[in-house]
């Protein structure tokens, strides 16, 4: 080899090490705590995102911090329910879970729940995955629609029992949990999975909360990606609600970290699961990403 | 309440006594063993067996003994398979598992796994999901199938990683497996499940594997119910196939307890699954019921 | 073997199975719980009450119960005294406990203690006698008779160290101990073995104590044991006492009873020790037998 | 207090100290060691060496070495047979154990084993004692006298159980052991007290077993003290025999020894019981006292 | 040997047990419990003595407590000084550590402990050295002289992280430290050796600090040994300081004394280290030695 | 912030994710690894270097591999030894350690010691300063020089004892070993740094030891860097020092690597310590740097 792409190759050698070596406060920051991380959108669509990822969370077990990983369902849901040729009632604009409806989200969770565990063990990691009916994980109740209608097999968390959890953390494993719920007679409900995140981030007194989505995370104008609100304190979020800063499906989310945040969470973020690494450049960067809600 | 009948009360309770007490010999022999348990056919499909066989698992860990589930998936794929209108291709007379099927048989064992350990729960015991992804449990490698036919995703378990189940048992866990496999790049394998309990039994160094059938075991003559063979030496067995006494699917069921024994399980048993509690029988009394292998 | 009786022998077996099953909410709800049992009287001298005694004692701990036996002396004292030609002396009409005599009551206290132990190491069981000067287990003082007489060697507890019995529970064996108590010189002292129970299981913080006793329980009146009171409250107890309902030998044993309830102990029985299994028919039905102070 | 005085309890404080110092390298020598003590004759009726003895076994304790006592009980039960007017039949010299003769040795030996715990725990320590009937700790088999002469009760060891004892040693208590077995039926044997106590020191791998005597050791010339056999090899027994130097009730004594040595004891040792301290002497000081048998 | 001479061996030895057997209420008393003692001045440099201590810290772990040793430097750090041509600066009277000076202190403090360490590994103990810095055992701050005048790398204990000294404690090491502080920007301080130990004893709650000395403890009279003060409660030493009877170096040793147990620690002592064994004496013996202050 | 800037800055943390990304492979295979690492020559005497290497340390610590530094003295030693005027005596071109040389040695590594220790500390790891005596962690003996000429206190490895660093290093810290030996009788001896590292890599039965050195590696040809063996084979050694490739001091080195790969470490490394990071470029780059003895 020539000296000069001897010295060139060195030279990006030494720039990796000082990369790593930007990381260690970070590491040492973080080692031992739990992140809870809402897995869904485009980040489990597109291969090199759903890769990136994966990544992300197998590199946070063996640097010492815990992942623990909520995952929705979404589109695959919605085509399986096509090829079934199960067609969904709507009241007051809510879908209903029936039955059968239920038994397709949960069968198509479980697969997805399955894929996410053996993309985590091909890069090395320990994944296991599991639902809320694993020793009773995610105890939930029925949940009415407006005006009490009845929508269904949908679900509130009504308690977790996080000790299986703490179990396999403890024992090096990656959790992956589908937002199923289980009711006091057994019946299986759909839990929404940015809720079912904040309820296990609060049992495990995670560090962390994250959910990852298909925004930059919360815009001051919604109109310019620069307008990107870092930061926002959990009082600044009614009057944000009222300006119509924070509307629509962003108003649960912002909730459900309000929750977290009360229940003892340290902080959590609304991040944008569009970019690659977005985890770890969270959890290695001083300015993170998205917006966190403190 | 009139003398008589409380005396008739009492009557019925000492006797009930008595039955535990009887109880108290196998309890004893078998505290602390492991159990591993083929769950499939009638046992999966009627709803009182079903209760009986989940009571009998969550009784077994009660009193001591580790029971660990492996259940099979059935008609429920096949149904399945139908509402998606998935053709299944034959080769050599095998279903070829492509990978649309694969993916029909991995979201059916799925539900049916998540409904086993839901019922357990119910019961009083703490049931886990898993399927062979789980922190790799079923390593598996293609299988070939007549002449080298290509046959899609049936796999043959290349090496257990039994570490996880360990500690969930002794947790205090009832795990359930769904017979998938995983290979080295991380695709998915149909496993048979009667080949799967066999490997866990192994692995797992298990007291005795259990295979729930829908006959009564082995019979010296397929007339009669009473020619039931209670006891076979795996030295007999070549002559039994030969005689066409062992035949059909019962081959490689026997085969699978030949190997189980082979690799340091203690007893194998072919049982009817369609008589309730069959399993709680074979443990707790002295003839048990249908065939031992041993 | 006939067709009609392997479908008998069959039925029989499914019956047992069934009782097996029952059994399972009892086992469920006492699991890893102390119960601590006085055992006296008849089912200490009849072989066949002994036997049904001990065996409730393995079961129950292989059932993942941990009783704990505190056993009397009765008969064979006073037939050791009189073999001895030691005479009592009465004061107030109370047996004082010289020094010869508490010799005489510590060792014949003794070869009964082994006795049982043995008998619970033939069923399987793993017993291990003790007094209360090992470890110090139950420290007492003196206690005076009516009217401050000195009536020798009879003692109260004044504290139990039950660090040694946890220990021994935790390993697995089943304590049976002696109602022995030891002074601050050294000095030994008669203890009641209800008192002595009932320290223990205070001590212990047990689920249940249970006083083994050669009547069917407190019965309403007297003359009709259809009359028994299956549950009496700790406050009904002093109208009872003075309706002479509880009256006698019973008076000491209710409030051992009550002290132990103060104590922390969850329910407390009065039980017919004549009745054979009646320690498992307490445990394993919902009715129990006796009746219960709580 | 003038000078002169306090120079000399000075003085005498550090000589004290001295003392302590020499006995360092003997305490670092036996730390986690086991050492087994057959206790019996003068020891255990003079109050003095009574005293002495326990005080060597608590100061053991507390420095890290753990001793474990078998007693024997003497005269004690001889004493309480004549009370009891129970005589005893002959046969071929040896006293027939008849069962009532069997449970008189069982009840004194029981009270003499409680006494020694009660003593030990006055001084601080930590007795817990046991028979070979605890956890089945001394399985044995009857033994016949010569000619097969049936003797009863007289039972040798078949089996010792020693977890038990490992657990209570562990946990920091002084076992006190009365030397009675029990047969596989349940059978209570008189197991001879030197014996129990080589077997004991042979299944807990002990460094040391010590027999207390009333002699000074193995003397060259009986007739003088001065000819004691510091050390003995197992090679030299057979002919020290023959010459009748070790005679009588020394040759099972010794025998013993040479059993427990070929066990893996380390030493073994016939201390004269009725030099106080002997047991610390034997522990603390390079010379040791009595005769050494290894 | 002859008789006599014999006779005179076993008196002796009989003399030597008595006083291991006196000691055993001290041991118990003490068992388990930390001990911090400061080491320095006369009880370094004179070798018998330095044995004594030596022996004493092995004796003592061995019997089951837990010495801590925080050793000073004097006469070493001064010859090192002048042979380097270090002069000191003073200012107030008081020497200014500069830079060099400290890098002095460091290095001859280090030698010294690896000297007492090799003394205590070659008795048999397991010595293990360490200084402020080691895991940040001692976070120091400047400290500033009379006046607030500066006088260079002399600091006061800010914190004590006493982590590493449980790790090694409970794995049976005996640590011996040097008062070496470490400041938050990693810059070096050299404590007074009094002060590191009392803070050590209070973060380690030890049971008991000892203070060696070249006095014989506070005397009422400094004429007259005889008058020493045996005990002294913290609520005097105001008014014997004001006396004069506490004066000089003494004042902060006494100080230290009272705020370690004001910190929590039991007692603690002003011992005189130029009698052999003196720690010794003071933990196994009643009237103890020296100043007790409590 | 402009929308430019922004995306320059995302651009960047991206490039750092990839970087961690790349380096979990690295991280995956070493995790709960042992290294051992000679620190010496430049990289002690660099600030950069140092502060490179500290933090090399510290990050391969909180990625769960275990490093363990042994460091070397140089020319602090010299400078001490002149200033104090100690010349030094040769035999046959080696120095002799006496006494007094020995005492500077030890002094000196003994400061240097502590401060890697405290640097370790400040970058947030927790590192602890031993040396060879404590807990005689390196037993030596005299060695000679040529024609057994007497050199003084230079030692060579008698026995490693590990157990002290497998408790510190499995507590969670860093240790940090000054290479200095102690005799059967608690004599110091100088031991090689390299030979120490060696030694003790062999005892922790490390996965890799590294030297670092002033060089780049061992060059086929001394005059161009180009021509660095990047591997060579223990095998190949010998005719590479005939050859005169590997010559002088490089020897010893690669002697000390070859013994320690037949001990059963994994791979040694010969690094250039001028190169910062160069231990972090080792672990996680594939080609590694320097020359790799396998």
């Amino acid at each position: 080899m020539a000296v000069k792409e001897k010295e060139k190759i060195m030279q990006s050698a030494l720039e990796k090490a000082n990369i790593l070596v930007e990381a260690l406060p970070y590491i040492k920051k973080f080692s031992g705590k739990t992140v809870v991380i809402k897995y869904g959108g485009h980040a489990m669509l597109n291969t090199e995102l759903k890769q990136a990822v994966m990544t992300d969370l197998v590199l946070m077990k063996f640097v010492g911090i815990n992942p623990v990983v909520v995952h929705g369902g979404g589109p695959d849901i919605t085509g399986m329910l096509n090829r079934l040729g199960i067609e969904s009632q709507f009241i007051g604009g809510l879908r209903v879970t029936d039955s059968s409806t239920m038994e397709v989200v949960e069968m198509v969770l479980g697969k997805l729940n399955k894929e996410i565990v053996s993309f985590i063990n091909q890069l090395g990691g320990r994944g296991i995955g599991l639902s809320g009916k694993d020793a009773n994980l995610i105890m939930a109740a029925k949940k009415l629609g407006k005006d009490q209608a009845d929508i269904g097999f949908v679900g509130e968390v009504e308690n977790i029992n996080p000790q299986l959890l703490k179990t396999v953390i403890e024992e090096g494993y990656i959790p992956v949990i589908s937002p199923v719920g289980v009711g006091q007679e057994g019946e299986t409900y759909n839990i929404n999975a940015d809720t079912a995140a904040g309820a296990l981030a609060t049992a495990l007194q995670a560090d962390k909360l994250m959910i990852l989505t298909d925004v930059e995370g919360i815009l001051a104008d919604r109109n310019t990606k620069e307008s990107l609100l870092s930061v926002i304190q959990t009082e600044e979020i009614p009057a944000l609600i009222e300006q119509g800063v924070i509307q629509g499906g962003m108003i649960p989310k912002v909730e459900c970290c309000v929750k977290a945040i009360q229940g003892g969470v340290n902080t959590t973020h609304i991040l944008d699961g569009r970019v690659p690494h977005s985890i770890l450049l969270e959890v290695f960067t001083d300015k993170g990403i998205g917006t966190m809600v403190k």
